[in-house]
């Protein structure tokens, strides 16, 4: 990977995309050479730079998209106001139809009636609306857009590729849906540079905007100035009628307008039909009133088929409204055009057919072969490379004069926009001795959270109403509200899958944030969709998840968690981590700030517990590690394993079979999938092959610990739901003992 | 248990209730000598007896509540228009309220807030408006109460103690939260008769709410009759501001409407507090707008906290609209009564303190002792005792008269309130041989569902807007919808969470009501949290979830599952079951059916798949069994494992290895839960120990395989995310295939 030193901050980024692509693919498929960078000179990673000259910009194998000579306009929103010829805009829209129609086609797979339907408010926004530059995806200040209905995603293909960017390329639009291809079959932002977020499972996606459209306010109450304006963008999304039943689009709508997030402007794709038909069969509530009861403002376009200028002027209109996020019904049909299937649920998930694909032709008068750009249209578009490089080198000129009058906070905004982490941030975790007071990880937490906060600008985040229970109040911040949009203690309410959603979207606004989020770890089940994709998606959202066993005691077995963690030690790209003590909690952030690729999942104990001598950041580093150990040569008679709060319990009784004369070694699993990854040769000194007696114990289902104790080893658990009662009862009828870690271990010996 | 043929219908509910009782607990601590049996004569499981003959109440063990002479009235919500005497309704209400203190005070743990300010709606819903039996809580024709603020659980064991419920008896309440009580800190329906459902977890109580007001309007469309409202009740919930927020009471209330639900009368308790303080910091949207946007009847009751008679009117008018449900929102002040506590969210959920329980006696004039029930207001309550067995009795003689004239639906419906399954319903279930066309389990599933439905009164469900990919329409049926309840195929939406907890409200109404609810498996992310209320509140609900692994092909990672299997295998008391082909679907349909009080999950195929030579329903009913095996002595060289669409690979590996010579088992592993509860000598005749060479393959994560294979077997599955393209190249590139398997195989061997 360059240097970031020797490039402008926009093309570090490019490059850190980059060359972290492909973690879940089998290759980098998107390489720098097949990469145009703009050269705008602008925001160096060094302090030093500062002039800004504008220069063409260079072209590698997509030049026949450049090459406009059209002066650049200081903001394509004014072109609201200046419509392009309407034939035009039709011939363009009716592209992006036969673009999605033909990709599908020759997928035989996939949803053309989607992009049907919205290619003429998609036209407007990629068009005429939005500000982008195609050959850098990840300039900072561009607008984002998300296709929360992420079926009809040969929409935003369709965009990419009339707008120039160069991960969505004709080929690409012939592989859609292939292996290996970057167009799948919804829309990753891990495979397709322009793609915001990742979406598909249904009304996440304008919760990604909530998050997205919230960092916007947040980092611009922070760090605009009077003279410069240098954060400034909107956030952009078309949601359908199967997003708009989800609860999780209802939770992020509500907060997104107690936030008052008024550069969000969200557009309904209102065309009565889902998978199993006309929504009358499910769908009757007045979604107009529901929004403006959330506190939206709301506007209704009729004719979302034909009504360009209906749609210019609502977007005119949700602009002017800067209080409260905006809501576009846009009236379409789906699959518009298609003669026989328009309207229909026929047309929302399958291919049209051949039949159906030359009706459509000639219906919408459209002679050219599939995949066909006709010129014109590809002419019009071409502005937008020259455009995006000159709208991306007028803000890194901004941003070069606002880092000479604001040195600090250019600083802190530059890692933020970067990802990189301040040096020796990692000084500021907390470390404990064994002679440091008992508590709770929760409470540990809460004093990592604060120690990093101070030295992580990205760092906010909060809880589900519960941050007097999870520990999570940054005590130096004041709460993110509509009126406080600086702060940094963010309140969800009882809203946990609006919550994770939001979240994602925060982490996939800049590389620098590092949100957080809380609940009680057993709510991770409302929760546990977002909580995917943020491992999908490689957004590295910190879950802070407290009361993580019967340990809680009273609220009883619809507040324990018992399957939880093994549940998410299946899951791909999470991080699942249980700390036992102070060391091991500061280890455990020290590995989730670190891994911004992945989210971390921190279980954390509601109840006291003793810091442990042997445990440290170090070891949690490893996944597993030896705590403490009395045998030699490798040779323990008995390895004793405990994660969390059990580790105490399997450390006394380490120290009662070392009174009686035994060999014993204690093992903290904090985390299996940081284990997984160290070398044979450690694993073999932490976990010898030819010790046998091996006896787990953890406050959780036990499904999974023969991997680590083997067939010969006992693991003692819970398989069974939890119960009400004070949490040392509980412990004691579940049989989580130190003398059932004693009488286990002697069984094997 | 005895039989039920020798008892009422409703004495046999309560026997069964009391058998089944205690799976999640140590002991069944409610006994059948402990519970008072009304003998009012009435519905039979034979169909000879008829006449009706009221008498009076026998009693054991709580004759104090009974004995009073009043004349029963007709239905007790006549009473809300002559009124009790005010100053005893207030006498009441403050015993509600300071049984909650004492017994959250006793604790030391619990949520004391809620209900001191719904003490009045509480007292109005029991005392004067709801009809129930106190002495059978599982008479069938009772309205229905579900508090789904559940943390305030302490009034409604205060009003089932006052009600006269055995199973909340004074010392019940002293031992809130303890070990082994029947007042655990959540309200459990498994640990206490008269709760009808789980909850605790937020939103997902008003959800079965709607489930349960969906079972009547169901039933009472199909069974009622000009002459006869056999089918006639209420569904009661209150609700606080955390269940307005969480999503999935948005998606149950858009359906509640446009069902048209309008027996269902939800209590908003408008408190303005939430955990965190001020509903304002995160909650400022307009509740009622948003109601009557998604349909329902809104009224306001201003003074929740004194204001009887507006409650009175409000629950009036709210049975006046018959084709709505109606919110009715009630602002009320948490923790009434408390000087210094009340409106903050400190009354939320923590015991109130010695001072201030000394200092809300004085403020509330309560001079009597901890736990105390004045004796005017035991006496004032004692009269439900008669009455309730009056409403029974009544009903029962009600249903006699039916039974004579309706032989046929009176037969049905007693099917559906007694949980009694027809004689020889199995024999519907489709058989398949190997000749069989293949065919996609999805498709076997249909056949299933469409076989059942003919023979199974209680079978209904449907899909979240999936139903033509899940394949779960009922042909011979329509839509059940606001105007034809009687049919039995649900349009749920795209609502995967409300859809959940409606099924487990439906699968609590009545023991026989066998509800099945569609999405694809990886949007159990979605309803994780209502899935594990089934599991835990012992619903048994069949979720039947497609599209269970990569093999659904171009949709990609964000639609195919890698870690559910294992995650739902990590779950108590739930059955997961993936079929490999026709029979293992029958045999899995037939577990699910049998499994009334633990849900099924049913991991479906897109794809085709043969019909194996080898399985059967009795193989599926053991969990893991021999499919085909030409080995001898228990001592195959090596055993080839396969799940749903793995097993026809293991099934061809195992053709071409026994082609070069080996002896090879193949063994099915449909359901990990079944096996486990089989015998020890079942397991060795299966997996025999001495046989180490295993190879399993599953679409899915390997976690938890080495509990199957053993520390020298193989595993081959997925543990990373999926990707888009065509299924069979997916299968491929990740390795799962027939020479994969043979390659382990011959590692192994």
């Amino acid at each position: 990977m360059a240097s970031s030193s020797s490039l402008t901050l926009s093309q570090a980024l490019l490059v850190r995309a980059i060359s972290h692509h492909g973690t879940n693919t089998s290759s980098d498929r998107v390489s720098l050479s097949t990469l145009t960078f703009p050269t705008f000179s602008g925001l160096k990673s060094s302090h030093s730079s500062s002039s800004s000259s504008s220069k063409s910009a260079r072209t590698s194998g997509s030049r026949r998209r450049v090459g406009s000579s059209r002066t650049v306009r200081a903001a394509a929103v004014e072109t609201l106001d200046k419509t392009t010829e309407t034939s035009l805009v039709e011939k363009s829209v009716n592209t992006i139809r036969f673009l999605a129609i033909d990709a599908v086609e020759k997928a035989n797979s996939g949803h053309p009636g989607l992009p049907m339907g919205c290619a003429p408010m998609g036209h407007i926004l990629y068009d005429e609306v939005m500000r982008y530059n195609p050959k850098n995806p990840y300039w900072f200040n561009r607008d984002r857009f998300v296709l929360s209905a992420g079926h009809g995603c040969m929409l935003q293909y369709a965009l990419l590729h009339l707008a120039g960017y160069d991960s969505v390329q004709e080929e690409d639009l012939k592989q859609f849906r292939q292996w290996g291809s970057r167009t799948p079959g919804h829309p990753e932002n891990f495979e397709t540079p322009g793609v915001e977020v990742t979406t598909g499972p249904l009304g996440q996606g304008i919760a990604n905007g909530v998050g997205l459209a919230l960092a916007e306010k947040h980092l611009a109450a922070r760090y605009n100035k009077p003279d410069s304006e240098i954060v400034d963008h909107y956030t952009y999304v078309i949601l359908g009628d199967g997003c708009q039943m989800e609860g999780v689009s209802n939770e992020a709508a509500s907060l997104a307008a107690h936030w008052g997030l008024g550069k969000l402007i969200a557009f309904y794709d209102d065309n009565h039909i889902s998978i199993d038909g006309d929504t009358e069969i499910a769908f009757t509530e007045n979604v107009d009133k529901r929004f403006e009861g959330l506190g939206w403002h709301v506007i209704w376009v009729k004719n979302g088929n034909t009504g360009y200028d209906e749609i210019r002027a609502a977007i005119k209109e949700a602009k002017a409204v800067k209080d409260k996020p905006t809501l576009i019904k846009v009236t379409t049909t789906i699959g518009f055009g298609s003669p026989n299937k328009a309207n229909s649920y026929s047309v929302h998930g399958s291919a049209l057919g051949a039949k159906e694909v030359d009706a459509t032709r000639k219906n919408l008068g459209w002679p050219y072969e599939p995949f066909h750009v006709p010129e014109d249209v590809k002419k019009h578009w071409s502005r937008h490379t020259a455009e995006g490089a000159s709208l991306e080198a007028q803000w890194n000129a901004k941003f070069a004069e606002y880092e000479k009058k604001y040195s600090d906070e250019a600083a802190e905004l530059k890692s933020i926009i970067s990802g990189d982490l301040p040096a020796d941030w990692e000084k500021a975790l907390p470390t404990y001795t064994p002679e440091s007071p008992a508590d709770a990880t929760r409470n540990l937490s809460q004093q990592n959270l604060n120690a990093l906060a101070k030295v992580l600008p990205g760092l906010l985040g909060g809880s589900a109403d519960l941050a007097s229970s999870n520990m999570t109040l940054l005590k130096m911040f004041g709460d993110f509200q509509k009126d406080t949009p600086e702060e940094r203690n963010v309140r969800f309410g009882v809203r946990e899958h609006g919550m994770g959603a939001i979240s994602n979207g925060i982490a996939l606004h800049s590389p620098g944030f590092i949100p957080y989020c809380a609940t009680f770890f057993v709510f991770t089940d409302y929760m546990r969709a977002a909580i995917r994709i943020s491992a999908l998606s490689e957004a590295g959202v910190i879950y802070v998840m407290t009361h993580d066993s019967i340990g809680l005691g009273e609220d009883g077995p619809t507040h324990q968690p018992i399957e939880h963690l093994a549940s998410f030690r299946a899951m791909p790209n999470v991080l699942m981590l249980r700390p036992a003590d102070g060391n091991e909690t500061a280890g455990a952030y020290k590995v989730a700030v670190i891994n911004r690729k992945r989210p971390s999942i921190l279980a954390l104990s509601r109840q006291k517990l003793p810091q442990l001598p042997g445990t440290s950041i170090e070891g949690v580093e490893k996944g597993g590690y030896i705590v403490t150990d009395n045998s030699s040569g490798n040779k323990p008679d008995v390895i004793l394993i405990g994660t969390g709060s059990e580790l105490e319990i399997v450390a006394k009784a380490a120290d009662d079979l070392r009174k009686e004369g035994k060999a014993v070694r204690v093992v903290s699993f904090v985390s299996w999938e940081l284990y997984d990854e160290q070398s044979d040769a450690y694993k073999e000194s932490v976990l010898p092959a030819a010790v046998t007696a091996r006896v787990s114990i953890e406050a959780g289902s036990t499904f999974g610990w023969e991997k680590i104790i083997g067939s010969k080893g006992k693991a003692i658990g819970i398989d069974r739901f939890g119960a009400s009662a004070p949490a040392g009862k509980i412990y004691q009828e579940f049989g989580l003992t130190k003398d059932a870690v004693i009488a286990e271990a002697k069984k094997l010996v």
